[in-house]
């Protein structure tokens, strides 16, 4: 990707940066860099996601989806990253093969309605979690099997797991002798895009899941410490040192309705990543040019809080708009869509710059698998040199225990101090 | 709606907020009542949007919608609140009716695959703008035409409009004798959901949208000049009270499917309604139970300057986890989906509660159409008295002029001097 940080640099932005400021920074950015080398060298917790490109198996990827070449869906079972990561992929590349649905949440009505659309016995189900206990995923895929039974499909000949070497969803891909790919080692979920947990649904619908990888190992090898020379941290410093001053909140705005999905996956990425010790950007989603009718309003004229990044293919398909009888409407005939979403882009970008709002414009050459690979793989870098510049612990998420704990005991699975504190709910309802 | 503000109101939040303060700020909300009631009584450009549910003639709609009854698929070409009302409608409601889509972006291959996806001769198209001029609607609508003509369907047998009382969409109606529709009078589109704008795509559904009408008027009779007994004024005070304090987020997460695009909804209402002056808080969209693997981490540990909305309907439909062999999932066999996911929002809520981040719990009796109707009656009268309070000009939008005029000046529909901007751009590309 390229990251283009003119409008950030800009004399008149609240919060403001300058260059003085950033090459100061840029010592902190050569020290990072220096532990991020040497976190990717011993393959440390959370840094051996850096590595991926090369340590990921693709072979095994594929021949773990050999049998399901034929199948006209793809399922993915799976939440947070067990999820995003492999619906940013599928989403992105598009294309004819197995369209790819994804349970990532415990909706009766959306399971049961998503299940009865699938042709089940022509269904790929891609069951995904570490630990093999994850409750949403578990209790969605014991629906989905039953399901499949009902129906008179062997759902052991339409199963593929991804997990941890042990826990109950391998100790049953081994009695059922299911094709099992193994989560990596040392990369937490929301890391997991280019390994096994984001591969599958891409591999099964005939994407190039080799092309993926070499993107992301070319801007591997170009991983330098400085921000001026390496496009992933000077994404990262900028977004750190814009939260410094005051931009708390991160608007992630493609420019394609194939990466509405992207900021959904950055949004974790970036969220569960930095969002700790009483600080982190609040990440959010938009998609451009829809959400200039809908949030632009806000970034313009609201509170000075924000930063807004703005990506987009230089490359995209093309679809003339017709000429038109209609006189009003004449200057859009002959025009091409593609042109128009390039004009609102620029436009949206422009005015952002005339309301003192900084932004950041990141262009792919083209959205390929490539390129795509190249950006995720980026935007993993930005965010762990982020969090060495927070100082915080990047690869964890301690805050949502609480919460796990509480829900599991509510529901019987054991005995949890949390509950009782659900129990103890004060009221104050106005009906 | 029911609001429950308890977890506002415990001593430990972050922005904290009191009752000794809300009874203080409830006599700003019953004048601000007074205002909204002139308003309406004198149907006045905004406060009109709250009479929807009594000025909006169904019969005409329905009768617009009858060609297309027989219709697998409804195509929404808008952008905007031209688009927002109308999905968050339908997605909601369901159902096995034809299948909503919706033209809201300009991206040649996004508008290209869907085309192309729909059998077009059982396709009705919805086109939506009051100017008969928004350049990606009307983009889309020559496409679509076209389209249509070359696979030799007639559109003109297959289109509704809905636009105002002149401009170019509605001589085109006029012109080949199109049912068409008015958009209502003095209604900013983010506030149409419950007009002409919001219900056609319903009502080809088959949808009861009566129904929707009759749950909004319930609500609008019950409209009180006190937060203590109004929900929507209780939501929309508290809001405002907590941003004033700090929480300039506002995350708005449904435990529901189907509400997913009713966030989305929200986030525009909010954004556009409330981002002015340099002030409003900054919706973010999220979705339970699913992002709570994905942003729950910053909302408990991040910054304290967001409040959380957690919405569910009291009842929904049910789907049984099947018993299993599986010992550390035994726990989960036997229950229900529904009970799982409830859970999930009751330790959430509880897990914010001990972080100390402010939440409110808003409950609807069921996902159906007069309980939505009434919801999204309520979040319009929350975002109206809230606009009171900031003391903003609520219905104007006037920040997303210049990006519009830069984007017409770009493809040639005008000369406009914000096109020198765009030229102007400071580059300062990392690559």
């Amino acid at each position: 990707m390229n990251v283009d940080i003119g409008n950030v640099l800009t004399e008149n932005n609240t919060p403001s940066l300058n260059t003085t400021q950033l090459e100061r920074l840029d010592e902190r950015v050569g020290a990072a860099h220096e532990r991020i080398a040497d976190g990717r060298t011993n393959d440390e917790f959370g840094y051996a996601a850096l590595n991926l490109p090369e340590t990921t198996d693709t072979s095994l990827v594929r021949e773990a989806c050999e049998p399901f070449s034929d199948c006209t869906s793809v399922l993915t079972v799976g939440i947070g990253g067990s999820a995003l990561g492999a619906k940013t992929i599928s989403e992105a590349l598009g294309g004819d093969g197995a369209e790819h649905h994804v349970l990532d949440n415990v909706d009766p009505e959306h399971t049961r309605t998503l299940l009865e659309s699938l042709s089940l016995a022509e269904t790929a189900v891609h069951v995904v979690s570490r630990s093999g206990t994850t409750a949403e995923t578990l209790a969605n895929f014991l629906v989905v099997r039953e399901t499949m039974e009902r129906a008179g499909v062997d759902w052991t000949d339409q199963t593929v797991v991804t997990t941890g070497s042990d826990g109950p969803l391998r100790r049953l891909a081994e009695s059922h002798d299911l094709p099992a790919l193994d989560v990596p080692d040392g990369v937490p979920g929301r890391f997991g895009a280019l390994s096994t947990v984001g591969l599958v649904p891409a591999a099964i619908q005939g994407h190039d899941i080799d092309a993926l990888l070499d993107g992301a190992q070319a801007r591997a090898d170009s991983l330098t410490g400085s921000l001026f020379d390496c496009p992933a941290y000077a994404y990262g410093a900028v977004a750190y040192a814009l939260d410094e001053r005051g931009a708390g909140t991160n608007v992630m705005m493609p420019y394609a309705e194939g990466l509405e999905s992207f900021a959904e996956w950055f949004a974790q990425l970036w969220a569960e990543s930095l969002g700790k010790d009483g600080g982190g950007q609040t990440p959010v989603r938009a998609l451009g040019a829809t959400d200039q009718h809908s949030q632009l309003q806000l970034y313009r004229a609201g509170p000075r809080d924000k930063m807004v990044t703005l990506v987009r293919p230089r490359e995209r398909g093309s679809l003339t708009v017709p000429e038109t009888e209609i006189d009003d409407l004449a200057y859009l005939g002959g025009r091409d869509l593609g042109e128009l979403l390039r004009a609102e882009f620029d436009a949206t970008e422009a005015s952002l710059a005339a309301a003192g709002c900084p932004n950041v414009r990141i262009e792919i050459e083209r959205l390929d698998a490539e390129c795509l690979g190249a950006l995720l793989y980026e935007m993993e870098a930005a965010c762990i040199l982020a969090g060495e510049l927070y100082g915080v612990e990047t690869f964890t998420q301690p805050a949502v225990e609480w919460g796990k704990r509480a829900a599991r005991g509510l529901l019987g699975g054991g005995e949890f101090e949390e509950v009782a504190a659900v129990a103890e709910k004060h009221r104050f309802v106005v009906e």
